[in-house]
């Protein structure tokens, strides 16, 4: 080493041998500059082990996607936890996907909120009261007034202005977001497909629904790629025979026609009609799932649970513990 | 830097100036062991670099962790897809869990197979068909006969010796095998912090469950960390009264009772005391969710779609496409 080393550093005669007259100031120069460049190398190998390591192969950024924005309304009844909480649980499975959480109430209730907070979804929350004249009266069938319109809408004031928030996102979506709004409500079932399926929505998207207008499915019906008509049973001559669940907006389009809002004195059936008016030429749709062959979302009910063993607790002041949030 | 260097190097006289008569070896001798101790630095460094970087901070291996084997009995109706399509995504969230879906039926029927084979769930697939004698007759309400019993017998069979299976994991888990299970319903609402409440039972644990026997919730009362009564209106006596979605046992335990398995012909109410009776002393039972202070899993049942349209379009022969599964 030492010898190989000297011929390296300097080919002085002082190398012959110990006690030989010479100039040792070359041979140590050229020692010192190398020892400097290695200690510029040392310092460089830290700094390369100091970086963060690269990514491993991803899937595609998710800031790829254009963001899907669900609008949800939701009252307070005994089956709302259960239905937020498998609701949020499905959305969860969803990348680039924004939660529009809007209460059928005067301001934010504490269940939501804890609810919205535990759900690790990107979410906006927002409310508002159902104005009275709209409510629906005791003993009224669900069908007589729509309900949720008012939610709808305020979702739609905020896609477009802003405002309201009162947890979550509290800004919209910047100029220029590329999205899609779907209005789900907290009582059907979703395929984690449909998302997909709605994702790239150039205008309106359509598919089928399950279990809906007493049918089997309700859905558009496909020739050659475009929608050329509805099965369905109710009024097939609706200009939109969609069920809410049935279709999804681009947001620019959305965006591009500021007046387009759910029209809470539509006749019944029409509300999906009095958003779409708006928007498409029914030649329009774009068919999605399979050309309108395959069911992705269901149009389930949860039944109303039964109290009476509560009540006759209650009365004995034996209830069930109020401090127990179900 | 080279005087500082010289100086480290070698304290000789001939560094007083150039030309001096010396004996250059010492400190060249020197210089050189520095330089062969960088080089074996730098190598070093390089090796370091070469290593892959070390994992992130990962959540525990699912290898440690004991495995939720979740057993399901199902049956075909129009909402039988929906319901198991949100089950198995919810189920999805669960790590280290294994799906034992038994079909009341007398084989494998498509949609349930194909459901399984796009879960992406790792899964059994079971049928047995319920014996005429016990099915419900029409009009017979639903609490009249248990329904599932033939199918939670079934999987508690398979977990035991294995057989049977006609779809998925063929075998049995190894001896030895850590584990728990649960029965989980297709209608009940389940919160993916359930699971991890469950996982690590010793022999039998236990919970509240929401919306259910008439209550906001049933669900076992506990003092002290021990469950010393259950708060439920429909005979509080019976020796476990607790729903079926509110407890789960250990694999072990099972598999060292081989005689514990549920009773068809147990009165109403009794079903799930059919089975705890063999495994479990109720002052054992092992309390979860906050000292069954929290309701994670919801008893809501899904209503039963009307098909009035359904049936007018097809005596028009105007049907829903039957090809379209829903």
């Amino acid at each position: 080493m030492l010898n190989v080393l000297c011929v390296v550093l300097c080919p002085h005669p002082c190398f012959l041998g110990p006690g030989q007259p010479c100039d040792c100031l070359p041979p140590l120069r050229a020692a010192a500059e190398q020892l400097r460049q290695k200690d510029l190398r040392i310092s460089q190998l830290q700094a390369d082990l100091r970086r963060p390591p690269p990514a491993p192969a991803q899937p595609p950024e998710p800031e790829a996607l254009p963001t899907i924005y669900v609008v949800t309304p939701t009252y307070a009844r005994l089956v709302q936890k259960a239905e937020l909480v498998r609701l949020s649980q499905t959305l969860s499975l969803v990348p680039r996907l924004h939660w529009l959480l809007v209460e059928d109430a005067e301001g934010p209730t504490p269940l939501v909120s804890g609810l919205l907070a535990a759900s690790g979804l990107l979410f906006t929350h927002l409310a508002v009261l159902t104005p009275k004249a709209q409510r629906l009266r005791e003993g009224e069938p669900g069908w007589v007034r729509p309900r949720g319109v008012e939610q709808r809408n305020r979702a739609l004031d905020w896609l477009r202005r802003g405002g309201g928030a009162v947890g979550g996102e509290k800004d919209p979506p910047p100029a220029g977001t590329r999205g899609v709004v779907y209005f789900a409500d907290d009582d059907n079932t979703y395929s984690r497909e449909l998302f997909e399926e709605m994702r790239w929505t150039r205008g309106v998207s359509v598919w089928p629904v399950g279990l809906v207008g007493g049918l089997r499915f309700e859905g558009p019906r496909v020739q050659d790629g475009r929608v050329v008509g509805f099965h369905t049973a109710w009024e097939p001559n609706r200009p939109f025979p969609v069920d809410m669940a049935g279709f999804a907006v681009a947001l620019p389009l959305l965006l591009a026609k500021p007046n387009a809002q759910f029209d809470a004195t539509a006749p019944r059936g029409h509300l999906e009609s009095s958003l779409l008016s708006h928007l498409v030429d029914p030649k329009d749709l774009e068919p999605r799932a399979a050309n309108c062959t395959r069911v992705l979302v269901w149009h389930t009910r949860t039944e109303k649970p039964k109290m009476k063993q509560e009540e006759q607790l209650q009365r004995q002041g034996r209830g069930s513990d109020p401090a127990v949030e179900v």
